[in-house]
């Protein structure tokens, strides 16, 4: 296989984008000039960014690029999703030191292409340079939606419904997993990781999906939240973010919120307590959001969405029903001191 | 000033983001929310995305943070002119390591919105996290324009006239200015910098700008190129993707190509040939562009225009007359060693 250093810049750029095809109408002019063109003359553009640097979000000592690749293109996708707008393209950038061989770019991308390819996107442009040390993946992910389509985080109306998807917390002990047989490896190589029985969280941690499914199922079944958010940073900043930009309070059950069952095994073996790997676990890439208590007949037949509370006028606070009536707040600081052991 | 640990992620974006005031009508949401949400009905979108990377892009050693910011902003831009388009909206994320304060996080957003000012540009969201060391910006620009008003490099057309703006090399020379003072200075920390006399040069590469003036003069003027890219890489690359994505070949004149006095006097004292510099240099983010022999008129009256020769058919090759009328291929390998004393 060639080396970096004799394909060169532009050498490296065709190689990763040969065999791209082009598959959204959206999409008029892809890579290979200044810019990528769009036409969003049917729809209003829904654009985000986000920056995955190797040491702070992500670590090779447990993360395959293949996999690697897929969560960067994921996580912004997510995003997008959570305007309710359908995604359609991505630029990437990437920095990478010359620890990395053509081999491992590859590895790389043909995880961003499968997330192309898994969620009807076009990769459209980007950027590839060197860094002095570590890897760094900058997406931008590009969707559209009508205006009356598009769902903002600010505007929950009071008694509207609060409903998640799939279950929360899974991703976050996914990592501890992956951190605790990391560091035991480190101390003896000798001794080979032991991650069996736990597949769904680590795939939920090393390969997450966005929730286009369940956007898909409100759209057809003409359900359109009053806001949404995706769940990046776990549950209990979601909600505030929510309740916080639509001037509006809440009121959750404990009872109510999805956990998986392996998280909870898992928890219970770290000796946290589970419901804090929902409440602030992060990376779980569900969505919140909020509706009309009338959507209610049709939300129900889709398994995939928790109905955990209802929304409340500001004054009566952001809170939670634990399992023994009491009543926890949201908003209080103190509850992130749960979260390491 | 409050430290960045103090700040949090939500507080420090709130930081840098509690001026912003959206200007451009096609902003319906900037920064808030999962993601920017932009109406771009009346328009074809071009978008484009670059990285810059501490110790390979730039040298903070001699690079005012300002000044950083400003450029990242303005090569992006750069990108969406070279569309003929008109840049309205950047979206920026940066990785930052713990060795910079709040302070300077403030002077380089100084910069980015400074440039967004100049422009006219909306800056409407992004992603600031932690590296493990260096500085990461990595900036996605987006604008707009009516299909047939995009221009792109594909497109030049045998007997077109090939023009640049401004002139070339300055960029170069000033980076070499800056590395050798800095050399000077490390080795001696009692030896001030000998900066006297090159203000032109320095600003050149230390704050470029885009060459939007030209492609309004170009526009108010009903002037369409038949193909635009703008200078990064050096004219020699940029003239090369002209023809090679056009199928076209070209003739330029080395007496047409413009030079800044300073540019050659620093360059005299490098050895280094000015004509490399502005073949080879890179960084000048002026606009090369073609356009049909009947334009010339309209061009002339603009002194920031310089005709440097014709596009050919492609089995004519890429051609330079040289000043002793000696022919030189541009595509040639062997002027790249020219480069390097």
């Amino acid at each position: 296989m060639a080396e970096l250093s004799e394909l060169g810049e532009f050498g490296l750029i065709k190689h990763l984008t040969k065999d791209i095809k082009i598959i959204n109408e959206q999409t008029i002019k892809g890579v290979g000039d200044d810019a990528a063109v769009l036409d969003y003359s049917d729809e209003k553009i829904v654009i985000t960014s986000d920056l995955l640097v190797e040491g702070v979000h992500f670590d090779l000592a447990y993360v395959p690029l293949k996999h690697l690749g897929y969560k960067a293109v994921v996580v912004n996708i997510s995003d997008v999703i959570a305007m309710n707008a359908k995604p359609r393209q991505i630029i990437v950038s990437i920095a990478i030191s010359n620890r990395f061989g053509l081999e491992a770019i590859d590895e790389l991308y043909s995880g961003i292409h499968l997330a192309c390819k898994n969620y009807g996107v076009d990769l459209v442009g980007g950027d590839t340079t060197s860094s002095k040390q570590g890897l760094f993946i900058s997406i931008t992910a590009i969707g559209g939606a009508k205006q009356e389509e598009i769902v903002y985080r600010s505007t929950a109306k009071e008694n509207d419904l609060i409903c998640v998807t799939g279950d929360l917390g899974a991703a976050y002990m996914g990592l501890q997993l992956l951190e605790r047989e990391n560091e035991i490896f480190k101390a003896d190589p000798q001794i080979q990781p032991d991650l069996s029985g736990y597949n769904y969280i680590l795939q939920r941690q090393l390969k997450p999906e966005a929730r286009y499914d369940v956007c898909n199922y409100l759209n057809n079944n003409n359900i359109t939240p009053n806001s949404l958010i995706d769940i990046s940073d776990g549950l209990s900043s979601e909600i505030m973010h929510i309740c916080n930009n639509s001037n509006v309070g809440c009121q959750i059950y404990e009872d109510k919120i999805p956990i998986n069952d392996e998280t909870i095994k898992m928890a219970e073996e770290f000796g946290i307590n589970p419901l804090v790997c929902a409440l602030n676990g992060g990376e779980d890439y569900e969505l919140l959001f909020t509706v009309d208590l009338n959507d209610y007949e049709k939300l129900k037949a889709n398994n995939q969405i928790s109905v955990i509370g209802h929304i409340t006028k500001q004054n009566q606070g952001t809170n939670m029903i634990r399992l023994d009536n009491s009543i926890m707040d949201l908003s209080a600081e103190g509850w992130n001191a749960f979260m390491k052991k």
